[in-house]
């Protein structure tokens, strides 16, 4: 492959932002950082892996929840620091269980849950 | 207005990464950052405003290109760390003219680019 992950910009934390969309409906499903080898492994891998700062270890996407993200495009901003992961999601994406993690917008300067938990 | 910008979490910048979609079409446009002040106004005004790390100015997104950003959905995600906000985005939202500034994708490996810049 001759795509260089080291050609991205990451922050000072080695990392950059990346953000998960589904491939069919066009929902945006969270958002989460990569190192390069986070990178490289997606790439190789098909399999999205992120780079998790609370436990400082990749984080296999669905690994112990099934709730995979499998890739289908893979995106670079403008300025190479952001990443759009075009992804077929398995379950729900959000550790809430819910398919987003984008559930609470605001209305009327009030916070509304636009979604719930799925079923098991 | 009952919402608080101070309840997000932001990090040891001040900042908080908002993804920008087009309301209509799902397509994500842009990252950029805000701090609580930015999103106060984006908030007051209806009109995106982010914070310019580069410039340390706030940025009303279009104020001197015309292609604004007008609210039309603000979400908080389930770790308050991360804004999305739905948009009707006047033209394009790159500044390369192009409509989204993820235009480059991955192809067997290599970089191809989806969209060319719009004209006018």
């Amino acid at each position: 492959m001759s795509f260089d992950p080291a050609t991205l910009k990451f922050d000072e934390r080695g990392l950059i932002p990346a953000i998960a969309q589904d491939a069919q409906s066009g929902e945006v499903l969270m958002m989460a950082w990569m190192n390069a080898e986070a990178v490289t492994r997606t790439l190789e891998t098909g399999r999205v892996t992120y780079w998790s700062r609370s436990r400082q270890a990749f984080w296999i996407k669905g690994e112990t929840s099934g709730h995979v993200q499998d890739l289908v495009d893979f995106r670079v901003d403008c300025d190479r620091d952001c990443l759009l992961l075009q992804v077929n999601q398995t379950g729900p994406a959000c550790h809430t269980n819910r398919r987003s993690c984008f559930y609470t917008a605001l209305r009327d300067g009030e916070e509304v849950e636009l979604m719930a938990p799925m079923g098991g």
